[in-house]
C-alpha cells in the first residue's frame, strides 16, 4: 500500500509529500519525462488540499479552480526512479490561495511549481471566501 | 478550420474519417507514439457516434459506455506525419453495438481496433434499446 | 516511499501487485475514470516485467513491444479511492508472451486486461527468443 | 485534411494558428477540459517552431527544451467545440526564446501561455546560439 500523506517539517510548517512512480507513457521520444506530465504530477500533489475543500470527493461539489500555473523546469526527469512532490501553501487570500511545490528525483530538485487557485462555487458561478477551518489547516502548511 | 467528417465509401457503406496530428507528448522514449495514445485517438474517431446518442454534447445525458476494447498493433507510428482513423459500425445489437476502426499513417495500416459499447442510461443505471433513427444511421456505416 | 512490488500467491503462482492513486486529470466529464486511463494503469502494472527485459531501464535497449491489447470494462472506477492492479503471466511463447491483469477498487473487480508482447530488438528490427532466466522467472508468475 | 498552418497578421507580425478538436478523454469530472490538457495543446501549437529547429523531426537531433511555462486560465473550455491556438514569438535571445500563445473557443479568449525555451544540444548537454535563419524566420512572428 501507498502511504497517503507523510507530513514533514520545513521552517516550522508542514509539507505534504506525494511519491510518484514515472510511467513509460509519461516519457517522450527525446528520452525523458515529457514536460506536459509535470502539471499532472503537481496536481496529484494537491490531492489533500482538494479533499479539504470537497471532503466527499464529489465533483458536483468541487471547489478548487486553477487560475494560474507556473512551472520552472530545472533538470531532466528520468523513467525508472521514483519522484517526490513536496507541496506547501504560499499565500492564503480571501477567496484565493497560492501553492508552491518542488519535485525531487534522487535528491535533485528537478522542477518548481507555483499554482493559484480560487475557491469557486460552480453552481453559483462565483468565488467564495475560504472557510475558516481550511484557512487554519492551511496555515500549518505555509512555506 | 478542420473538416468535421469526410464520408467515404467502402463496400457500399460509409466510413467516418478523422485526421489526427501526432503530438510530441504522445510519443514515448522508445521513439514512437506510445501504445496508450491509440485508445485516445480511436475514441476521437468515434465522436460523431457519441454525438448521435447525445446531440447536445451534454455529459449529463451521456449514453455511450464502453465495455470492451481490443487493439491490434501492426506497425510503429511516428511523430511528424498525420494519421487517419477510419471508423465503421460492425454490429448493431438491441442495446449494444460494435465499432471497427483502422489507423493509417502514409497509407500504412498501423493498427486495428474493435470496441463494444452499450447504450446506457447513467441516471437509471440501466441499458436502453438503441433508438430507431440511430440504428438507421448506423446501418449506413456498416463495414 | 512506495513498496515497489508486493508478491502474493494465487493458485501456486506469484502475482505482481501495483497500487495506483487515481488523479483528477484521469477522470472525464461523465464523472468516472476515463476508459483511456486504463491502458496507462495496466502498463504501469507491467513495470517489473519491462525491467527484467531491460534491467538498466535504458530505452535504447528496450525489448517489450505490445502487439495486442484487450480490455474488458466491468465496473465504473471512481476518483478518491486507490486502485490495485494484479499482473500475471498467462502464456510464455518462444519470442512472445501474454499477460493477464485484473484491476480492483475496494475489492470490486472493475476491469480485466490481456496483453500480448514480443521480445523485440529495435536495432535489428527483429524478434528474439525470450532469454532462459526471464522464462524461468515468468514461470513463477503464471496465472 | 487539416490545413497545417494558416498565417494571419497581428500588429505587422505573422501568427501561427493551430485548430484543435477537444477529446472526451481531455475533459475531467468537474465537466470541462482539465487544466493539464492545456500544456499539451499549447505544445501542439509550437510544432512549426520545433520543426524549424529539427527539420527532419528526428528526436535524436531535438533542440527545443522548455525551461519555463506559465499558463493563465481565464475561461472554462468545453467539449464539442473546436479550439484555436495562436502562437507568437515574444522574445528572441542568444540561446533562448519566449513564445506567447492565446487559446480561443468560439471567439472567447480562454487561456494565455508564455513559454521559455532554450536551443539545447542534448549530445553535448549545452545550449547553442539560435541559428541566423531561424532568428530571421522568428522575427516575422513577433507579437
Amino acid at each position: 500500500m501507498i502511504l497517503r500523506f507523510v507530513l514533514g517539517v520545513k521552517g516550522g510548517g508542514f509539507v505534504l509529500k506525494t511519491c510518484i512512480r514515472p510511467r513509460v507513457s509519461e516519457t517522450d521520444a527525446v528520452g525523458h519525462i515529457n514536460n506536459t506530465t509535470l502539471p499532472v504530477w503537481f496536481e496529484a500533489g494537491r490531492e489533500e488540499i482538494f479533499h479539504r475543500f470537497t471532503p466527499d470527493d464529489n465533483f458536483n461539489n468541487w471547489k478548487c479552480v486553477i487560475i494560474n500555473s507556473n512551472i520552472e523546469f530545472i533538470s531532466q526527469i528520468y523513467y525508472g526512479k521514483d519522484v517526490e512532490i513536496k507541496t506547501w501553501v504560499k499565500r492564503i487570500g480571501n477567496t484565493s490561495f497560492t501553492l508552491y511545490e518542488e519535485l525531487y528525483q534522487e535528491n535533485t530538485l528537478c522542477a518548481k511549481s507555483t499554482a493559484v487557485y480560487v475557491n469557486y462555487n460552480l453552481d453559483k458561478q462565483a468565488t467564495e471566501p475560504i472557510p475558516e477551518e481550511i484557512r487554519e489547516w492551511m496555515s500549518g502548511h505555509l512555506v
